[in-house]
């Protein structure tokens, strides 16, 4: 159903809802027993409430295709991340807290090493400190371009981003990354017109970088790609009226909450932390987004164990969630993140809703085996939004 | 599947098919039992038939969304409801048995009361009885405007129905209720160019029914919403080649079948006269839609038992159904009304599909949770009639 069929239906309500993201959480059989991650994880209390609710499987994107963590979360966000597509550059500045406006377009930024050529000798020059970034950074930010404002923000090593501020700058630009050494950075070239003074922008500083970072070496040159501007997004709060809080203690994941029209509540980094945050921002939302994300970091170390322990610190502290007796809990992941496999994959990830409203499944457990006999079936992550929308009575009927 | 590609597949066959609707008949657990409406029913004949058959969940509009009437059963006749959308003007003339043209735009009207300011005072009029509503009505269709012929017919209480009928008469029009009292009644205006001919014609409407209705306080003016024209359908007889008969009590589902081209099939009031109805016609016609109305009503009142007994009332009358020795049965819901939310809901209805060519599921009975198990997955309504044609053998192979 489309968000403006969607925005259509909504209707106000004094309903809460909280969607629990366990970042990666979907995970695979380990060898000796044949358990996932979430199936080993001692979790009575997450058990208890899929005995309750209603259980499902959602794929992220499609079936076979693994997400990324922008789409993933778009996803769960009620967005088709097919249709909503979210730019590296734009990702990396959310990524690091960066305000974007619409006047903007995001570059990520590679230091790099050239020689006296003009050759690139290394693409990461040689992953500088991050204090080095830093400082280079600001050096950058010395640039001025007529009519557009450069703004440059350091990452971590050689990572960096630069935003364009100004008006017109389009995003259908080409990337200066050789993608491989022996080459010179590639000039920017604009893939349409209209794109032409983006492209002018871009060439003009990395011209201007050339100079300015020529006694620099190993970083004495830059690399651009991913470029984006911010994109146009219809806010959760103009598709269904709710005031949304996003409780996340990786910058990235309130950027992504940010784009949709999340607040950030701010919390620390202990999952402890994150459900006490929790509770005192209770009062102030309809609609809270709280993200883990250790559950992920784990899968992608291979730390079967590690993530296992997530789980169960997440389960220890989920009382503190039922206590504050939201209307609606939904609990899942943004992807899977296997521990065997070490990386996202294309998993299905396992879906648990509750709401007063369930035919309950009277499920042993919440673990992936289990959600295969769901009520909820097989969804896309985009449906669930729809789902915790209706569940918290937020819908009223389509048609007469 | 595009219903032209359905039109491609179809061949001629002698197959029947029986699509039973138990309105509203999808549930949720009573608190003492845990047991759904379908569930708590004793219904051998049905449970009977689900051991042979294979049954699924379908999600009538898209997961989470509540379907109305209109759209609930046009996705069991196979049409997306999201693209094929019925206004309310239409919706109601069909819900009282008007037979209307591709000429017609129509209208929902009430009666309404206004101050001597010409102010709204009361939007229904002080819901006045249905028999003064016939009156005004009878004084309504004596006005006369140029080029357009103008039918009024009484619904309830205020409520009424108007067509307007002539050439290029477009639906995009404004609607006149303002929604609230202290305010006077709004002009219609058309939203696009090729619109005003209509908007002409309504505001004409409005302008003779306020002189005839002076006098006649408190149903001294009207107020027009929901304008629409008879929608574009391809009939079920032209995608399918199917003769298609209705058997239902309430007029507005006959309506609704006749829109897709199912021709009525006289019938009484109760169950049994349905199935007798059914026995009567079951030689005319290849397809029937046989509709039972109160498992909605009374889960709309709330009364548990009383639904659950009008799903026994069902089962009972099923072997006369089985008798005629159709091809294909399928029993569903156009969507769920538990009694516990006493009002239509999102949750998935379920599905029992019989043919001799199915591959059985074994449940236990026909119930939400065995459905969830079901061969036939977790579905949309509007894939049921290409399932029930499959199951038919009218639909022959796709590519070569």
């Amino acid at each position: 159903m489309s968000l403006d069929d969607l925005k259509a239906l909504a209707r106000p309500a004094r309903t809460k809802v909280v969607l629990l993201v366990m970042d990666g959480v979907g995970g695979l059989p380990r060898a000796f027993d044949g358990k996932t991650e979430l199936e080993a994880a001692q979790t009575p209390n997450l058990d208890a409430l899929a005995a309750q609710g209603t259980l499902g499987l959602a794929d992220p994107i499609a079936p076979g295709i693994t997400p990324g963590s922008g789409p993933g979360h778009l996803g769960l966000f009620g967005y088709d991340p097919l249709q909503f597509r979210i730019g590296r550059g734009v990702l990396e500045a959310v990524g690091i807290d960066m305000a974007m406006t619409d006047r903007d377009l995001a570059a990520r930024g590679n230091f790099c090493s050239v020689d006296a050529q003009g050759l690139i000798t290394d693409r990461r020059a040689g992953r500088i400190p991050t204090d080095v970034c830093t400082r280079l950074c600001g050096l950058l930010e010395q640039i001025r371009i007529p009519g557009v404002d450069v703004i440059v923000r350091p990452v971590r090593e050689h990572r960096f981003v630069v935003l364009f501020r100004g008006e017109g700058l389009e995003e259908e630009l080409s990337e200066t990354d050789p993608q491989e050494v022996g080459k010179p950075p590639l000039p920017v070239r604009a893939a349409v017109e209209r794109a032409r003074h983006a492209a002018e922008a871009a060439n003009a500083f990395v011209a201007e970088a050339r100079k300015i970072l020529a006694a620099e070496h190993p970083a004495n040159m830059v690399l651009l790609r991913g470029f984006s501007r911010y994109p146009k997004i219809p806010l959760l709060t103009e598709i269904y009226g709710v005031r949304a809080g996003v409780i996340a203690v990786y910058p990235m994941y309130r950027g992504l909450a940010r784009l949709v029209g999340m607040e950030a509540v701010k919390t620390g980094d202990t999952v402890a932390d994150e459900f006490g945050a929790l509770e005192k921002a209770f009062g102030h939302f309809d609609f809270f987004f709280v993200h883990i994300k250790k559950t992920d970091s784990y899968g992608e170390d291979g730390s079967f164990d590690h993530k296992v322990h997530v789980i169960e610190e997440v389960d220890r502290e989920f009382p503190r969630l039922l206590a504050l007796k939201p209307d609606v809990i939904l609990v899942t992941g943004d992807h899977s993140t296997p521990a065997s496999f070490k990386a996202h994959s294309w998993h299905p990830v396992p879906v648990l809703l509750w709401s007063k409203w369930c035919r309950p499944d009277g499920a042993d457990g919440f673990s992936e085996r289990e959600c295969r006999y769901g009520g909820l079936g097989h969804v896309r992550s985009a449906e669930l939004m729809q789902l915790m929308m209706g569940y918290a009575e937020r819908l009223t009927k389509f048609g007469a």
